[in-house]
């Protein structure tokens, strides 16, 4: 998508052909900054850090590091301690897993002279996919907007809110959730996206507006309690969201604060879709409430806070009392039943076992119990 | 309540008699500034610009802003000016038209030169009415939570998740939706407040969180998208939040996002309780979602936040990119079919009308068709 006028990806190879460069998303939306990631400790830092998020573009990134790592060891030991290191990053990702699984076994069973191209290879491989899946899961999702807005004679704007940023920036380009929103644009659709802050670390407020945006997509910024009031007074057409991890049955894991819309969504007849890459589904999983480990990250999530200062700097603001308890629940998940449809690179699908194995018969294998 | 130790009130009158004393609420939690107001000019300011807020302290700081107006000048234009003036303000709160209202009646058939002293004296009436109807509010809802606190084996503490503030700042003393969990404290019960941050304008993160832990009640802020989570696994045995404004059949307007929360309660079984004094009924209404006018607030308030800077220094730094529009509603409507109960100054009742009238039988004649 375009920043500033520029066709740019959230990952890229640098022009030297080895180190892989990235935007510190946490300096958006006030500064864009790209970051040169020379190898395994910095690409670790990267996804630890979240200068890079967003379920794709962290495989994307981790398959950067698994290449980045070769290129300085190629041995058996250092395939499996990178491993390791980018596993232990971002334990909910489901996506990451994938990518350093993906590589690890593609490099293990060559000799390690040829490891170092054979990953600089697959992670472009990598990218690439993630690329057409997103424009794919985009096509799906065009017609779902096409829909609503032949439903309201063509008139009004079509409503879409969206929570947290499942835009290009949480993957190599296109996004998941908002593809559909600039394929739309693109198609002469006015779409217009209600985007939730996203609190506590704001994703909404800083990278689904800021890529919006740049990329010229009529939006609006909301506080995360203000979508069901929305919902009630007709004011949203449909909710695309995205999601870190989604069951064989279709409970979706998603950006703390999902559920909450998808309730919403349910008790005012809006549809309420999901939209997601393959490798994202758990085939290995039924119940999310269950058996999705919900990540607790740092309580100065909510307690602190960064935005732009007066005088253009970036800072960093304390919000509640001195001495006050702070939780910080990263996930939540959202159960099939609150889920209209699941839209992947295949087409789109009830949120239930039988949905998804309509799309992806090859898995029927992977179920546990099967 | 307590703050440092010393029994304090959210609106006194100062040791001269005649100015009335307030916090400046938009300087905690961080700040703790008393502020004087000598006119009616600085009543509708600190109304306006929320020094201070919650339905019941407004209502109080308009009794003695009309004091106030009355002291300067107790002609019969100037109870108008003031009564239109004050009414200005926040044209949300019902039961700032309540005081006004009861004010200038009592004051318009008066002689002048008796307006002033009435006045004082319907003002501080109004505060001691305030306090005595919260603690009452309190013992009924201490009762609930005795349950269920019994319903645990008297083992685990209570957790209560509420919403905005609706504790003693919000009043003159005790609060509404808190005024139970003070009392429960007191009767050794163990009691936990999850208190969401609420935003956009925090009064959870600042307000609640400081009121409770001047007071010793354990909680732990947690961000307005946690509550969901936190209720589908078990975490929140029941919810108490406040109201600006119930209608005759129990529709609660609240602060946004208040009815996302009686969403997740619903949907898990977890009791929804909202504390409100006889007051805020407004008698006159039925549908909530129909009939109630949404106060649109400052897109700043979403753009922007305030907090403490790295040097002791509030400061506001803004979160969203240059350029990208924001929303702000400020109240959203929870229907009385999320209500599990009312907890009024006379007991607790079910969200219906016939609930609300078998407690205050005798505004049966205040409905609107009967």
């Amino acid at each position: 998508m375009k920043v500033a006028g520029k066709s740019t990806r959230s990952i890229e190879l640098a022009a030297d052909g080895w180190a892989a460069v990235i935007i510190d998303q946490t300096r958006l939306p006030h500064d864009f900054v790209l970051r040169r990631l020379e190898n395994l400790a910095q690409a670790a830092e990267a996804i630890r850090d979240m200068w890079v998020r967003g379920a794709p573009l962290i495989g994307a990134t981790a398959a950067y590091g698994m290449a980045l790592a070769m290129r300085a060891d190629p041995s058996d030991e250092n395939l499996e301690n990178a491993a390791r290191t980018l596993m232990a990053t971002r334990p909910t990702a489901v996506n990451l897993r994938w990518a350093v699984e993906d590589m690890r076994a593609r490099l293990k069973p060559l000799g390690p002279q040829v490891r170092t191209g054979a990953a600089y290879a697959r992670a472009a491989e990598i990218c690439e996919e993630d690329v057409a899946t997103n424009r794919a899961i985009g096509e799906h999702g065009l017609e779902l907007l096409r829909k609503a807005w032949e439903a309201g004679g063509e008139q009004d704007r079509v409503n879409v809110l969206t929570h947290c940023n499942a835009g290009w920036l949480a993957t190599v380009d296109w996004g998941t959730a908002l593809a559909p929103i600039y394929l739309a644009q693109d198609a002469g659709i006015p779409v217009h996206v209600w985007a939730d802050e996203t609190r506590p670390r704001n994703q909404g407020a800083s990278l689904t507006a800021w890529e919006l945006g740049q990329h010229g997509v009529p939006h609006t910024v909301i506080a995360d309690n203000a979508g069901g009031h929305l919902m009630q007074h007709g004011m949203v057409d449909l909710c695309i969201v995205g999601t870190d991890r989604t069951t064989a049955r279709g409970d979706v894991c998603n950006k703390i604060g999902t559920y909450l819309k998808a309730l919403a969504a349910h008790d005012n007849g809006v549809p309420f879709y999901v939209g997601l890459p393959g490798p994202t589904i758990d085939w290995s999983i039924e119940d999310g409430l269950v058996e999705i480990p919900i990540e607790e990250r740092d309580g100065r999530e909510v307690s602190e806070i960064t935005g732009l200062n007066q005088v253009g700097q970036i800072e960093t603001v304390r919000l509640t009392p001195d001495g006050s308890p702070v939780a910080n629940h990263a996930f939540d998940v959202t159960p099939a039943r609150l889920v209209t449809g699941l839209i992947t690179e295949r087409g789109v699908c009830p949120a239930t076992t039988e949905g998804l194995l309509s799309l992806y018969p090859e898995r029927h294998n992977s179920m546990r119990g099967t």
